[in-house]
């Protein structure tokens, strides 16, 4: 089936995870364009702004943690205490009617959430960064550079740029509460997902805070990257989303802490599969090129455990070595990751990939729910953990 | 009384407008240092980062958004056909005990929420406009900067002080929606609130975006300012926050539409007020350097309006003499100003400004409400826009 026809389906309780992307990207152009008609009355040039968030939004990305709320609820439901009348229903909650017990516009409202505020942390974090481009395309405050630049504006390009990415990353932002609380699920629901919602959003913007702290301070230890990797990645990518699918949908509190421990492992073994594609990743296959992290300088998990378990002359060549950007040849990337091989850091990481993936997959498994669940949810975390892409 | 002593006595029905600064900024305190225990384990940087954002929030404000919301809610309750039951009441809501009728904390919450939405306005702003110092301190991004530079950390500390900027930022509007939608007022109330607590996040925004959009294309059409001042500042400031507070207390459609208007006209008068004074301001007395608009060459309505009056060598002195920041003198000030106030723009202004807070006055007079919520309003809004300050 093609998107579009994919995306056409009705929404059902047991529609599969591999079907929330197409049904939140039909769900997130509804909104965009609907929000584009309510705003743009205040000028064109917010229309045009608005024109920038909603390509971005639109233009890709892979939906993960729309994929694992529903997955949360569909755990709550499927055998985790929860039903769907707890996610949808009655009492308390004027926009959905009292009698219906499942409210398909409700349940994609809240899932298409989650992507305005990856929007707005991806935007800000391209701002941060100082990144041109982002899954193929401008990012978004190179576009509005790219504008002001183009129409021979005053100013600065390039400050201009960052401030309208600023704003529009707040847009984002606005409008994912906007999207999430008044989705339609139950007042209750929405009451008893709160701390997580909470959580989730707040630990994104810690672990980043954390992440760009510990790039300025030149921390080398592994403690301090893998707190990243738990907050910034883990908790907002992987264990709220779970936890706030299981919470809206009434999971019981055995349910929820299982979900959420499930979630943190899958989390961390797939930053960690990212710290080690970022080494020794065929670029024909990520994307990205070759050694990009040696290339960066990044002081990912990875690196940080070679640092600490090498030997002094494979420290300083690695010190001396990281970090050179377009002066490394192929030839001294080769050389880095040798010695990044030969400490026996990969190794070490390949086993903490395993041993969480493994520890995730068990509790799946012993987890008392259904059977579908458990298989989808089982074959998301093999192939985010051992992605080769 | 002491702030002090007045935050400390219980919150009533028919609490005045001018207690509730006192009031909000002891209950965010409270919040701040609830989230400061609840985040910081994350890492002492994490931490470091919420007592900047706690200083800039606690560091004062004239808590104008929270005074006006409850304006909106006094409104309903006194002969706007609400009542406290609409506003905390029963039904829906887990938080609050289904017998209480006013809930103290839940109302304080969703004012404080407010000033969380400024507070992100207001960093986000000062990198966009560069600003050094904000009421007295440093500004957000700056005191970021200044510890980087301190700490002789690596990398540029200017981009480091907007990166971490940018992130408390979006943590303050994260906290704003928490506080607003978790605050324990009913469901009902803030479902019927939802559009308005929409349009006011998304209209500042979208203000500051227009904004900032006209001065790099060097608009200097009337309109164009005027829309600014509509969207940034008077739905922003008063409109939207009046429009709220009553639509939480279930004020009747005329109520709420009569505060919109209200609101809507002592906003645009108070930000014209802003521009007059931004040119024949005492320096003294408004705590700017003189003639700050002139100096800055910002195209306010004011100015705008002077060079659409203006002869041609006036509005050629005037292009001449705009933006020159230090290097006018104080008797090129004074003749930017003279020619303003000859061009007829300064009597047009004010009576811009006149008119609507004749306008806002009399449709309060005759608006049906209690005695004491319309004269305490009333005095609000002269004071906004007769103030010298």
């Amino acid at each position: 089936m093609s998107t579009d026809e994919l995306a056409a389906l009705p929404w059902r309780l047991d529609s599969p995870l591999s079907a929330v992307p197409s049904a939140v990207d039909a769900q997130l152009k509804e909104y965009l364009s609907r929000s584009q008609e309510e705003f743009s009355p205040i000028g064109s040039l917010v229309g045009g702004a608005i024109t920038v968030l909603s390509d971005f939004i639109v233009n890709g990305g892979k939906r993960v943690r729309p994929t694992f709320a529903w997955a949360g609820i569909r755990a709550a439901i499927e055998g985790g205490g929860g039903s769907p009348d707890a996610l949808c229903g009655k009492g308390g909650d004027a926009t959905s009617s009292s009698s219906a017990d499942f409210n398909q516009g409700a349940i994609l409202n809240a899932l298409s959430a989650f992507e305005f505020i990856q929007a707005c942390a991806l935007i800000h974090d391209d701002i941060i960064d100082r990144s041109d481009t982002r899954r193929g395309f401008s990012t978004a405050h190179r576009t509005f550079e790219s504008k002001h630049r183009e129409r021979g504006w005053l100013g600065s390009s390039e400050h201009y740029g960052v401030s309208q990415a600023i704003l529009i990353g707040d847009l984002a932002f606005a409008w994912a509460d906007d999207l999430y609380n008044g989705s339609g699920l139950s007042a209750t629901a929405l009451q008893r997902a709160r701390p997580a919602w909470r959580a989730m959003r707040t630990e994104v913007i810690a672990g980043q805070i954390l992440d760009i702290a510990l790039e300025a301070n030149g921390s080398e230890d592994v403690a301090d990257s893998f707190a990243v990797i738990k907050y910034k990645t883990a908790s907002y990518t992987v264990a709220r989303p779970l936890h706030i699918g299981a919470a809206l949908a009434g999971a019981n509190e055995q349910t929820q802490s299982m979900l959420r421990n499930v979630g943190q492992d899958i989390g961390e073994a797939f930053q960690l599969r990212d710290d080690q594609l970022g080494v020794f990743g065929d670029p024909e296959v990520t994307g990205k090129p070759s050694g990009d992290d040696l290339r960066t300088g990044k002081r990912t998990t990875l690196i940080n455990e070679a640092l600490r378990s090498g030997g002094e002359p494979q420290v300083a060549a690695l010190r001396a070595g990281l970090g050179k950007g377009e002066d490394s040849t192929e030839a001294d990337i080769e050389r880095l990751r040798d010695i990044i091989y030969d400490t026996g850091a990969q190794a070490k990481v390949e086993k903490l990939i395993e041993a969480r993936t493994q520890r995730a997959i068990e509790s799946l498994q012993a987890g008392g729910l259904g059977a579908d669940i458990t298989a989808e949810l089982t074959q998301l975390a093999e192939k985010l953990t051992h992605r080769r892409f």
